[in-house]
């Protein structure tokens, strides 16, 4: 089996995941979980979102966390750079009100969140796709300008709880509108986790022919099982980088019970034993996870903290 | 993506997911769910254990089951067959005495268990491997010359909690050997659930030069959220029968707080989104699960039963 020798993962629990939780954590116990995260070996971490905590309280004090998180990337303690020192920190960014909160806390990287659904676009954000992206070309600009980079998601690429089927030829328009519009980056996400490995295929290829592999991560869910074969079918045509979120932290608004993002660590204990290299420490995010557990007050998803590394192997 | 049209789903719940949870379910139950299994389609139903319930007390009213399910196969009510009558129906039997039960019960199909691992064999069924497939091989004669067909597990493929590694060559010679026993179908099981899909493959692929596609079925367990990877990997090289539980019942004694058996429910909505088909209905599969989930006392690991069906989908 041909697979990549090495994949990028891209943490996004401490916002796409701690947002969709009932939990809410403090600003220390955040930058205690990113800390964690960067000694584990990971090297780009989603770190919050500049919106309204009145809107998503599990974001509240996102400003303070960012900027606290960037300044230990830049300093130094006794002539040591600090665990942060080779991450690449970036945090979501609704609107220019939320970019002028990241230029203030000096982070490197933003995100901007558009939607291949019309309808989730509307019901998420309040506006349709158009409107959101004269929004974000905006905020992109302003960012840009600001000499930060500008990741863009794309929620609802392979299917909507509202409009069922999302046309695929709109995905890749979709996507390559963001990556004109000055994105690096474009995450493809199966918010709800209705992706199968067939569709991931044909849509993967398409993207790939459209933006390039580097310009493109894959965001699963997990919500029915499916995401780590999502994960190999993307890896058969050449996909290498991949969002995911420490001990599968997050949900699926649209059904309550249900797992969300896939656990980091059961993507990376499928890459390791397959020979990917990921460059993380496995133990470490085991550890992590089980760490954060209960400070979440709820088992966490991921089968490889629960399980635990098998006394083998390879 | 070369996937085949079709699969062979057998469900081992009955059997394998039942006496591996803590709650025992009486035969009346028991009795109840292979109806619903039936009713869902499923052709193959692996339904008890010729086991002394001193050892297996989930297993214990085994005769009584499989007698009483064999009758309702055999019989018609007002003209009519029953949900059985075009159901392969099996039962594991360690050895003489076990089959001495399974023929009185009238059951067309017998499973032996063998394992992969010198450790696990002595462990779990204390006797070297080549003991028990001394033990066996009286066993499957009298099955053939009592006119019954056999299956054959082969356990520990991929890894042993004890032994580490296991040699590839030698799960190839073992499976072979049940195969020239008189066993029609070897069942290749990843007991404690740490494949990987490149060693699916590479392990596949010499079982099938081996054995031949038709007499091997993939038995995936999910204690690290590898199954339906696995699976993916087994359809991509050509593998065509699978082993699932309903509802993901069982569990994994080497990591007790970890998930057992692939659940079917997860295994066929991903085949069905794939566009494979299974021939089971996978609306009833589902609630199924949610009917026997407050009977086994915890919620049971399959994603699918939690999340329920999009509202979507082709």
């Amino acid at each position: 089996m041909k697979t990549p020798n090495r994949v990028r993962i891209i943490e996004v629990g401490l916002r796409d995941g701690l947002q969709n939780e009932k939990t809410v954590l403090d600003v220390e116990t955040r930058i205690a979980f990113a800390k964690r995260l960067a000694q584990a070996g990971v090297k780009e971490i989603e770190l919050g979102a500049f919106v309204s905590p009145q809107w998503v309280p599990q974001m509240a004090g996102s400003q303070e966390l960012v900027s606290k998180v960037v300044a230990l990337k830049r300093e130094k303690v006794d002539g040591k750079h600090s665990e942060f020192k080779t991450v690449r920190l970036s945090a979501l960014v609704p609107n220019t009100k939320g970019l002028e909160g990241a230029k203030q806390s000096g982070v490197e990287r933003i995100a901007i969140f558009a939607s291949a659904s019309e309808a989730f676009s509307k019901k998420n954000i309040n506006c349709t796709i158009k409107e959101s992206l004269v929004r974000y070309r905006e905020v992109v600009e302003q960012a840009l300008a600001a000499k930060m980079s500008v990741r863009g998601y794309l929620s609802m690429c392979f299917g909507c709880p509202f409009e069922g089927k999302v046309s695929e030829a709109k995905v890749v328009k979709l996507a390559e509108k963001l990556l004109d519009m000055g994105c690096d980056e474009i995450s493809i996400g199966d918010t709800i986790g209705v992706a199968d490995p067939v569709q991931v295929k044909r849509l993967g290829k398409a993207l790939k022919s459209a933006l390039g592999k580097d310009a493109m991560a894959m965001h699963f869910h997990d919500t029915r099982g499916t995401a780590l074969a999502n994960i190999l079918a993307s890896l058969e045509i050449g996909i290498t980088s991949f969002d995911s979120s420490l001990g599968g932290l997050g949900g699926c608004p649209y059904a309550p019970a249900a797992t969300g993002n896939v656990a980091t660590e059961d993507v990376v204990y499928m890459l390791h034993r397959m020979g990917v290299k990921t460059g993380l420490d496995l133990e470490s995010l085991i550890e992590t996870s089980r760490w954060l557990q209960p400070k979440m007050g709820r088992e966490l998803p991921s089968k490889v903290a629960r399980a635990g590394l098998p006394r083998i192997i390879s």
